[in-house]
């Protein structure tokens, strides 16, 4: 079975089940890393499988940059598309939910339901905007902790997730030993590269230099779509390989209407190729789902992330008692697979049970999204 | 001596010339190959050393997408800088004013003197802008033959420049074999790749959908300066390695005043790196020496680039007389050594003198920039 036939299979027997966010409120205030607090907290979420009676069976699901609490399955019938794992998470699936409770949340500071920059500031009654606190990726820990303790779960059977996800996984092992069985970080690193800021910092840019933004104060639905449809077009590409883009467009030429005219109005400089409308297309799309000052937020977490921060990795992961499973990607572009060289070796000198599994691919970061037998078993083994 | 000494000693001997900009007009239409003309072509030209009496001893060097016609020396003693590959022409340099006669041409559709966007329409007494002619490589280099004919030159003794002036050297290669010696092409391939073409595209996304653009018609000074400026900084990531950024800037953090403030009004998101200040400069900096609308049309000429165009490479390559030593760098984000090998197979199968060096370098795609004793070594190999 080749790798696409592979998804195929996955994605027909997993996309048929519905699935239901829940709001998951603490009515303390939310005090950030970085300072600054919310009055209270509200975490959008949603549940596959059944907690089992000493609930020891819950495995949390960290998205990436532009995910959500959504990881499978489809919220109405209607859906035109599932959760972004859905492949993954099921019967029989990697995160099988005939063994496993699997929880996806919407991090704080997201746009999807939770506590972020769409919800209302009680200082102005408006959306806090720009004014929203500032963010670390220990602040979506600890927010996703009080969830899990809301639903009455001490130990996390496993974490698992991809790039930012995957650092969240690490945050979870270093910050909260004793909670934490297993972590299965895949496609990230621990810390964010000089490369992965300098792309986050230009879709940054783009979206702050868009008149729309207005210093972060937006009208809902008038918000800075040029600008981050820029950054969204960025930020895919840095999430393909060369390779990947190479046999998937090459220099094929874009045929028909061209939806790259919609973004904006071009002259006679027209999209040619494929790869042009193809992201274009996906810059446009992403405005429709996607807040721009959460990718504000949610990117200076990304870039800011450093679990080091100064010490020696090793030591810093001396508290750890979770099992650590990397998974890297050969063509991943934004977390060279190198990086988890140092991780493991890290790991291995503090004494840690830690394994990195790296794996053949021209899809780069993205690949973690990607359903295929070697990775799904990968998960399997990282999550056993 | 390490590399770093190497340019700093490089540099120290080779810029102290002067070098003196001349215009070449041809009054004669020009026609572009996708449609159009101009009445009269202006090129913008310098060159360094002399020409020999049988006219045998010049070198054309192309520029790259922001470089221009000032290949080494300053034009006045005040200038900041040199030219942009100073410490690669002089006396006892790889190419050598003592042995050569170098030539430096300012593409057409540039914007440092050369018939572009900024010059008069006869139409409408106004600057081209976004009417200016759709652009190719070819344009650019059939533009370059009236310059070298118009000195007099039937035959260069080689054609040498980096990333899509190596491109334009296998043009010269191919259709003008009678008049070119020895091509040198470095950093570049015989197509621009899905990804090369996706981040050009954003960059003109940020372009257009600065308002200042205006549809490509802005006055002298109020262009799309954000727009322009969020492209340099995509473009400048690109030419950079993972590897040389983490090495260069790292996670060090921005201190003191930063200028990434300059671009744009940013609320909260601080550039809190170093590397984010480093790129803001970079982009605004461009701004101030170059035209948007000359960025558009040169990037679309190289995403339009493909040599072999539904040929083989091996037949497009059978009139090639010159010898080809083409040079890669390992690192290079843009156009991967590896595309190297096909172009060299290509040669090789259509029977022809060429040679592939490969250069182990963290510098990126900008390391045909960057003085080193290899470098410098292979040059001397591809032009003797």
């Amino acid at each position: 079975m080749t790798d696409d036939d592979f998804q195929t299979s996955a994605a027909k027997s997993a996309n048929t089940r519905l699935a239901c966010p829940q709001d998951f409120i603490s009515d303390a205030p939310f005090e950030f890393e970085l300072g600054g607090s919310v009055p209270s907290l509200t975490l959008r979420y949603e549940t596959h499988g059944t907690l089992n009676a000493d609930r020891s069976n819950a495995i949390l699901v960290c998205h990436a940059l532009s995910g959500d609490h959504h990881v499978a399955g489809q919220h109405t019938p209607a859906d035109r598309k599932p959760g972004w794992w859905d492949a993954f998470v099921g019967p029989g699936c990697p995160l099988d939910t005939e063994r496993f409770f699997i929880i996806g949340v919407n991090c704080v500071g997201g746009c999807q339901g939770s506590t972020g920059p769409l919800s209302p500031n009680p200082a102005t009654g408006l959306p806090y905007g720009a004014d929203f606190p500032q963010l670390t990726m220990r602040d979506m820990v600890r927010a996703q902790r009080l969830l899990v303790r809301g639903l009455g779960i001490e130990r996390l059977h496993a974490v698992i997730g991809g790039s930012m996800g995957g650092m969240q996984g690490l945050v979870w092992a270093v910050d909260f030993p004793q909670d934490t069985g297993r972590v299965v970080a895949l496609a990230c690193a621990a810390n964010q590269n000089a490369r992965a800021i300098a792309f986050n910092e230009i879709g940054r840019v783009a979206i702050m230099s868009d008149p729309a933004w207005r210093g972060g104060h937006y009208a809902l639905g008038a918000g800075p779509k040029a600008g981050l449809a820029l950054a969204r077009m960025l930020g895919h590409v840095t999430y393909l390989s060369e390779a990947g883009m190479g046999r998937r467009f090459g220099r094929r030429a874009q045929e028909g209407a061209c939806p790259a005219n919609v973004v904006v109005e071009r002259g006679p400089f027209h999209a040619e190729f494929a790869v042009e409308s193809y992201l274009n297309y996906q810059g446009l799309t992403f405005t429709e789902r996607f807040d721009a000052n959460s990718y504000l937020a949610i990117t200076k977490a990304a870039d800011r992330f450093d679990l080091a921060a100064g010490r020696s990795l090793e030591a810093v992961f001396a508290p750890v008692r979770a099992r650590v499973c990397l998974i890297g990607f050969s063509s991943d572009l934004l977390y060279p697979p190198a990086d988890n060289h140092d991780v493991l070796a890290a790991l291995l000198r503090a004494g840690k049970n830690a394994t990195y599994t790296e794996l053949e691919t021209d899809a780069g970061h993205d690949a973690f999204l990607l359903p295929t037998a070697e990775l799904f078993q990968a998960i399997r083994n990282g999550i056993e």
